[in-house]
């Protein structure tokens, strides 16, 4: 059976709702309507509906998904169902935010090493990491760490992407405000913090 | 004249084609077609001329689109032609990252306040700003800040947006992995590092 072409924004939106059904197996939550998740979300039921129709995945009409099982099938489908590891790049403020972040763990990941080329840096602690240093990022080839999270400036992103993908990392959360070029076969996903605030005043009323 | 509904994630890449448009306009390139701005960023050309017909805007054909025209056109859709004053409360890691960012100048963004609730922490600068009493959040009504940032810790995100709205604040970048309550005039966006970490995987070739 060949899947029918789905759109990236559907796959986008499954981690917004993996964290709403999260939350409800925090509570205690046998079953959700697509209502109830569409209100804590923030986002259109039908849109749930939608999205998940894509995977092929149905809810029972006037009861709504099975907690625990929705989430399991978004996990699978998202393949958060094998624990991945990663690595990080760069400990500045926004590294050191990321490595103290607590949602990694609850998705299933786990961040095994951190590269700094700072001297005074490594060699030091972060949340029990060792910081390494960045020369020697070529040793995760051994470990199976197939995400890479690179938070150091701009004008070094490309050089660490580069190394990242001759070390195997199959996928990069690239937080220099720069796009980075990679083999096709890895994933990039740019988070620009910046870019984030410009979406915010489309919607806001003009006063 | 009605706009039809335009989607979210056609709004949502604005601001991706406006830094491949600022990009140019770095290098003094006069128009671009969408083949070069996609290739640069990533995306599909197709991607880019249909959510740039939403708006109403359209290329030449055989010449592309004029790069300055382009970005005066997209930073007015988004709104991003008037400068907008941001507030930043939490000065933690993340908090630090973000003001020190280097890039919300490019956008028209300003932050002209920040606070915390640390008694270590208040009356110190960051980046030449006085950190504040997260008590005396409200002065902010007096100044036109329309927009705050939120980058405490999850179980203070709640209080904090309410006194942002309290405050005027009409649009929200919260980096709290929870989900706000906010009335329906506010916008809010969600960045959980986590949660854009977990988008990685699907894409991923399964070894």
């Amino acid at each position: 059976m060949r899947y029918r072409r789905i759109p990236d924004e559907a796959v986008w939106r499954l981690p917004i709702y993996l964290r709403g059904l999260l939350f409800s197996l925090e509570k205690s939550q046998e079953t959700v309507s697509s209502q109830e998740l569409a209100d804590f979300l923030g986002v259109h039921p039908w849109q749930i509906r939608k999205d998940l129709s894509y995977f092929g995945v149905f809810g029972t009409p006037g009861v709504g998904y099975k907690v625990k099982k929705l989430s399991r099938q978004i996990k699978k489908i998202l393949k958060l169902n094998i624990n991945h590891k990663a690595v990080l790049v760069g400990t500045g403020n926004l590294g050191t935010a990321i490595l103290t972040h607590p949602g990694f763990k609850v998705y299933g990941f786990e961040i095994t090493a951190v590269f700094d080329n700072d001297p005074k840096k490594i060699g030091q602690k972060i949340e029990n990491i060792n910081i390494k240093d960045v020369a020697k990022l070529s040793l995760i080839k051994r470990q199976k760490v197939d995400l890479g999270i690179i938070t150091v400036p701009r004008q070094s992103a490309q050089e660490v992407a580069d190394n990242l993908v001759r070390s195997g990392i199959k996928g990069i959360l690239n937080f220099s405000p720069c796009h980075i070029n990679v083999p096709k076969k890895v994933k990039v996903i740019t988070i620009d913090i910046a870019m984030d605030l410009a979406r915010l005043p489309y919607y806001m009323p003009t006063s």
